[in-house]
């Protein structure tokens, strides 16, 4: 191997590869334009620390604490833990009235939306509110997005609601049911401190977009249909959350329909639903989808006050004054329910780290400013963990609350402690005039929230342009919508894998043919005009040569090996020699993926087929070297480019013929 | 779109890559030596059915049924299930003797192994002579390896063993024991079967060789040290199998080792490892490794026969005569054992199908011949399921007992069947003589024999050419060796899943730069001469860009861009201009990876730079036609090869430079 490691590629930089063509063919060593350049020497505890560091930290977090003095680097780690340090100090005035709008803005939309998610998740309303406090305060001091705002979320909610129902049911034991809830939020707080602290956000990845597609939508189509019970206001109500339960339950009897409820919500769905087709046309009414739902909600209780007709509609009833209460003694840190919650929490921070994670990487697109996702799951961890101890439920940073704070235009996470302060106030002295909040129009607004998230135009995108990527969608949303919510989710992991394993086993190979009057190489499959050399096979690898693929990878060349030996033997002359694999694209081999290399390299040589390689990447050579696989194939078959290899093979062949001929 | 669909590749054909530069700048439309092919319109049910294919059948195992009628495709598909319908018609009374000295070789080492592996599983000695005359007569009809001998295995015994230990314990009650052994055979024989029959062989791919090497060796050690138990005759030993545990039951006592055993296991290991020596340097004198077991058991059956002193030496005792009872009804086909040992199955037949795969394709490649593994899975599962309905446990194709078969010189499955019926005659009439067989003999043979599975030289291999898959082989053999079999294969297949996330999630991406006075351009880490072009940086991408690595792929091109720009402000004239994104490599784009692409679109856009794109794949390039992503760039910024597109960059900035000149 010393000549390829000696190897001085600047000794030939005057060898065009026109000149190669017909170049002396005396000459056993084929001449190049360019050798094979020797891998350079890598420790490797250098290549650990390069691994890890493209792994966990691809974004470079650490990029600005660089040629800092150990003071700043502290103040600039503290300032990273807590973000408030940063945009408080320099606070300018003329933020504030922004601030203050959009603050005041997502409140207004929070208390409606907090008090009818928590529905959803079978929780006391107040919890609702009480999470729509703590967890924005926590998040003005904790986080990192200027866009995000934070509280209670529709899918957070129901998927906590489905899951929780399986342990303990909250109509026999609310008290049990309550501990429950902030335990597995408690303990998700836990799993997504930890995920963002280990720098492991990026797991989410793995959730592949098309599946969550369908889940999302789904799971909003099932919601929608469940407020079907407050609209209509139906009693006896399945428990169940697939379409089928749901519609049964909804026509069992159509005559016991509450007409007053129906009437009320279909007046304040089209007053909604208006109000919401306002701010998507004019950007700057963005308050008016705000401030619709409390304008909704404080026109019906004025009504049922008014017209005392709360025995014929539900109302919330009495909602308790004052802050947060305690809750720390609550959460179960030990017994069979502690692991039950540990689950729950588990699940459920894997959705509320994916949501988290779409919603800031949208701004930090539409901004072209960078986000450190992992900086916002510790934030949203320790808010949850903290806020659980305070009666708070889950909270997430919602995308379409996120985006009334945007369009708000907020300017700093001061919007987010502007509308804790509103809500805090809410709760030392305004509670007592929800008393009469009809429970028809909490359903009516979250049926309008939940339906903005069925994303058709993403279903359709995904048709057109992926049909696998389809079938994903589809069957989580089917999962969802027929079966159940946990259903649709397994179904949507259960595929994500199944595309992993499928690219990871199965990588890419093309047959390579050469385009006429160039010379160019191009896959045939997509080039028709591109004609394969006769005696010569070329097959590009489109991966890294290693354990998932390498079984593969070595099956499918010598099919083709085979099927090119079978098509030769039709025409004269027209004998396989040589196999050229293009492994340009081959950065990296394993061990097994030397082993089926040398398996490779065995069966050719039993056929008399000669081996050639072309342009293998910097540690896929160091390692064949390391290998003495080089050794074993001959250093002379190592080629830099598949032209160059082609050329050197056809002379050979071309040099032989005539002396066949002589 | 119009363009690049109905581009018609031939009508370029005489225009060379040399023609090209100095082109007329006047035109906006750049000329090329080859236009992007236009990707052929393929129909869903095509591309599901061949990635289905490459998924499930990389080896093509329908290629015989090609072209043949129905009749014949019938009895071809019955000749696959049972191989023997095969090779029975037709077999030569010249393959006779072969066939006939093979089998009985591999029954004279079968016997003493089979009950001294049963020992390992802390099962009854007979089970391990039932199992070895079953599984093989069965193997002799419907397996399709002539190489492949089959009987119990060491690396299962004792995997089955500590696995059984953990629910039962196998001195209280054998009789459960011994149920739960049948019954998880019965699970592992059905997954076996389910596996192959869906063509399912390929997951054990997901295990990392280094892992498994191991893995292994941990194993093989810590088998071996247990066998010091009856080579010394130490009557309390430690239930536990790692190495510290079981040093210490050793050493507690050394003034109560059995000097008797200690001197007959001492002569016989001597003996079996010069047996061992003479095979492996004269290839004729295969019998000898393989008759010395038997000669060892035979002789010291003799020696504790005649010296009458069996009481200070352990021995076997009474064997039971006669052929396997039935053990049908001992199998728990419902009820929390069958649950337990359905677990124990699932994960006794991974390690199976790892080996026996391993096995099946050591052979194929020496004698570049093609094996089916999941047909071999088929009929390991078929085995495997019905001998546990007649008191055998695991069987597998054992890599050193099928070396030994073909070095006798087996030809067909026939020697499998000759074997059968040596352990069948043993079991009908010649058990009684193994009466006062020593178990000092036994763990002697055990130690032999799994010493030989500790692979120092797959491991050194495996540290000289990968430093990181050694860390997994380390990680592997530590977690066996020091903490217990089952923490070793939880590190192994932990290690595997850590390196395919690592994969799959970072792929490769490298800064290319032109080589000088050639036209080929590549990765600036490996060729350290190749230079930039000024204003332009050229980035190639090594996989399909999809939803487990588009995020990634999108944070590299952007820090690298960053960088790109950071560095040229140093220089005068050299601001960034254009992104080249080398895509010969991505072969297919999903909805994330679109996603992703137009990101990096949008905030180049920005930031003032043009995005080029070189030679997409067929199926990347047919779907970001779908997702307008080509509209949105703009045709003319597709280029089939970097130089092309380099070249286009190059002109247009010469000519705005010229122009700002003048």
């Amino acid at each position: 191997m010393g000549d390829l490691e000696a190897a001085s590629v600047g000794s030939l930089d005057h060898q065009s590869s026109v000149e190669i063509i017909g170049s002396n063919l005396s000459h056993d060593e084929p001449r190049r334009a360019i050798e094979v350049a020797p891998p350079p020497p890598k420790a490797l505890m250098h290549r650990l620390l390069y691994n890890t560091k493209e792994m966990l930290c691809p974004d470079d977090p650490f990029h600005k604490f660089k040629n800092q003095t150990t003071r700043r680097k502290c103040y600039l780690g503290l300032k990273h833990l807590m973000p408030i340090l940063d945009w408080a100090p320099g606070y300018s005035l003329s933020y504030l009235k922004s601030d203050l709008i959009s603050g005041m803005t997502i409140a207004s939309l929070a208390i409606p939306q907090g008090i009818g998610f928590a529905r959803l998740a079978k929780l006391p309303p107040i919890v609702g509110l009480y999470s729509s406090f703590l967890p924005p305060l926590l998040y003005g001091i904790f986080g990192s997005s200027r866009d995000v705002a934070v509280g209670p979320g529709s899918i957070l909610s129901i998927l906590l609601g489905s899951l929780l129902r399986e342990v303990v049911s909250p109509t026999e034991s609310p008290e049990t049911y309550l501990q429950l809830a902030f335990t597995a939020t408690f303990f998700a707080g836990l799993f997504e401190a930890l995920l963002g602290a280990f720098r492991f956000g990026f797991i989410v990845d793995f959730l592949s977009r098309a599946a969550v597609i369908g889940f999302i939508s789904g799971v909003a189509i099932v919601v929608a249909l469940q407020q079907l019970k407050g609209i209509l206001g139906i009693t006896n109500f399945t428990e169940n959350a697939d379409i089928v339960s749901v519609m049964r339950s909804v026509w069992a009897h159509p005559n016991m329909w509450n007409w007053r409820t129906a009437v009320i919500a279909a007046s304040f769905l089209v007053f909604l639903l208006a109000a919401k087709e306002i701010s998507k046309r004019h950007k700057k009414l963005f308050w008016v989808t705000a401030i619709a739902p409390l304008l909704s909600i404080i026109f019906t209780t004025l009504l049922v006050h008014a017209t005392h007709d709360y025995e014929h509609i539900g109302i919330i009833g009495t909602l308790p004054k004052g802050l947060n209460p305690v809750s720390v003694t609550k959460i179960y840190f030990r017994g069979p329910y502690a692991l039950k919650a540990m689950k729950i929490g588990l699940i459920a921070a894997m959705i509320n780290v994916m949501e988290t994670i779409a919603v800031g990487r949208t701004f930090a697109v539409k901004k072209d400013t960078k986000i450190d996702v992992n900086q916002e799951l510790v934030a949203l961890g320790l808010l949850n963990l903290s806020s659980s101890c305070f009666s708070c439920y889950m909270a997430t940073g919602a995308l379409s609350r996120s985006a009334v704070n945007v369009n708000a235009g907020c300017k700093t996470a001061l919007s987010n402690i502007v509308m804790a302060t509103v809500v805090m106030v809410i709760l030392l002295a305004l509670t007592p005039l929800f008393h009469y909040t009809p429970n028809v129009i909490l359903s009516t607004i979250v049926f309008v929230a939940v339906i903005g998230l069925i994303d058709l135009e993403g279903a359709y995108f995904t048709w057109k342009v992926d049909k696998l990527d389809f079938l994903a969608c589809l069957g989580a949303f089917i999962g969802v919508v027929f079966i159940s919510i946990n259903t649709g989710l397994l179904i949507a992991i259960g595929i994500s894998v199944g595309k992993i394993l499928l690219q990871i086993s199965r990588p890419h190979t093309a047959i390579m043919g050469l385009i006429p009057s160039t010379n160019i190489y191009q896959d045939m499959q997509h080039y028709t005009n591109a004609t394969q050399i006769p005696g010569i096979l070329i097959i590009r690898i489109d991966s890294p040569i290693c354990f998932t693929n390498g079984n593969y990878i070595k099956e499918r060349i010598l099919r083709w090996v085979g099927e090119s030996e079978d098509n030769a033997s039709h025409y004269k002359g027209w004998i396989l020699k040589y196999l050229v694999l293009d492994l340009t694209s081959v950065m990296s081999v394993d061990t097994t993926g030397i082993h089926e290399l040398t398996d490779v390299l065995t069966i050719l040589d039993k056929r008399g087929l000669q081996l050639v390689f072309a342009g293998p990447g910097i540690d896929a050579l160091e390692k064949l070297i390391k290998a003495n696989f080089v050794e074993k194939l001959g250093q002379k078959w190592f080629f830099s480019t598949v032209f160059e290899a082609v050329d050197y093979c056809s002379s050979l062949m071309k040099a032989q013929k005539e002396s066949n001929d002589d």
